[in-house]
């Protein structure tokens, strides 16, 4: 462990997931950690913030080089406490958010909570890596992602003085065994969008109520170059992340039109 | 009003909020118009989704053209129940989203509930425009926002059938009287992000606690192409959006690293 490196990990399952504990694991091979994950499951809340309550920061644990905290927010609010109140005095070397317990390739990335935190890192400058395995399971096994994990945080640690800001990647770890992945593939995202089925049931008093459900849709044919072929083929897909959400060529478009 | 058209409004704010008032009233002038709003204010609920708790769904009011409802979930939950439950049947020509009660431009658009619900929207091939006014007072004036809501709206129905899809747009409104507005200007998304600044008090049991406010840091000189150029000159700024959201230059930078 380096004493020199200032790691910072983060999470959308909460402070007790499984995902969790092996990202804070991984991160404690690079440097000293300060973690801080939300108290409760905050799986789907995208780039939310907290603007109407107040957060609530409670240290869980404390080791040598490792301090957990739970905080009562969202994923981004862990980022944001991080680096404007913890670390103001700090240099932080390293954004871990995860393991995330399901996939967020393809359109997953803009409803993640686990890529929220990790691009909301990425805009302090410092490199970011969110880390998520296609397996929901609370108990899934992550020695995969461990493993491919590590050296990718090896790759970027190594090269981050020469890479430009802000650096934000999303890693997705297929499910399966460790020894079957067929290696790390850089990726674009896939297009395509959730389409929902609502489970519609009725209360004890007679109130209607949904449950969301959805299958992907993929809108492209699959494409060796996406982060969906990764995953299929057992690749771990590394797409970079960037927040222009400009549709330059739509601006073409309606030139004339507004 | 066209009985012929369908229009979907959604919000972040609530169904009670003034913005979303305006919102309807403004679709209504060309057509049918059913909306959904959360029960509660979702400001800075970005794309979240509710996947762990159900949904209610309640209407709130009903008359010719216009039905209500308030549901118990987040900005883009609205979209996705309307799509994918009420409008099953029913093909929808357009989604408004907003009036947002404060800007949505740069990097706001992120953070957004108002532009999470008109993304969602979008998702279904429908053109959509989440409209915003850059005053977060609960009795803003929406005067010049409805004044050039309207012009936008019905350009973008006349052009639609020609235009490539998603279609979707970040409408901002500058904060000033409505004969005081210069234009509407077709812009890209300013680069930038929020810094915070954690206020930290003590509950009456002793717990610490914090609220996070924060200040826009632009990260570029002005330019007149950007949304803030343009609505710091009194301009109705246009930003199209899309969702990939892949760092194609990064792709190459980590040519040879990963």
């Amino acid at each position: 462990m380096s004493k020199d490196r200032l790691i910072f990990v983060a999470n959308d399952d909460g402070y007790m997931s499984k995902g969790f504990r092996a990202a804070v694991n991984l991160a404690r091979e690079f440097g000293e950690v300060i973690a801080i994950a939300p108290e409760r499951v905050q799986s789907g809340m995208s780039q939310a913030i907290t603007i109407n309550s107040p957060l609530f920061l409670r240290l869980t644990e404390e080791s040598e080089g490792l301090k957990i905290y739970a905080l009562s927010g969202t994923p981004v609010d862990c980022s944001k406490i991080a680096f404007d109140h913890l670390f103001k005095e700090r240099k932080v070397d390293l954004v871990i958010s995860g393991i995330n317990h399901g996939s967020n390739a393809a359109i997953n990335v803009m409803y993640s909570g686990t890529m929220g935190a990790a691009i909301e890192g990425s805009f302090y400058g410092v490199p970011a890596i969110g880390l998520s395995l296609d397996d929901h399971d609370a108990d899934a096994d992550f020695e995969g992602a461990v493993k491919y994990g590590r050296e990718i945080i090896a790759s970027i640690l190594g090269a981050a003085e020469h890479l430009p800001r802000p650096l934000c990647l999303n890693v997705n770890f297929p499910r399966c065994a460790a020894d079957e992945i067929q290696g790390v593939r850089l990726a674009r995202q896939t297009r395509g969008f959730w389409k929902e089925e609502f489970y519609e049931r009725t209360d004890p008093h007679g109130r209607n109520y949904f449950w969301l459900t959805g299958a992907f849709q993929n809108a492209e044919p699959m494409a060796e170059d996406s982060d969906e072929w990764a995953l299929k083929h057992r690749y771990v897909s590394v797409v970079p992340v960037q927040t222009d959400m400009t549709d330059y060529g739509m601006l073409r478009s309606l030139d004339g039109v507004l």
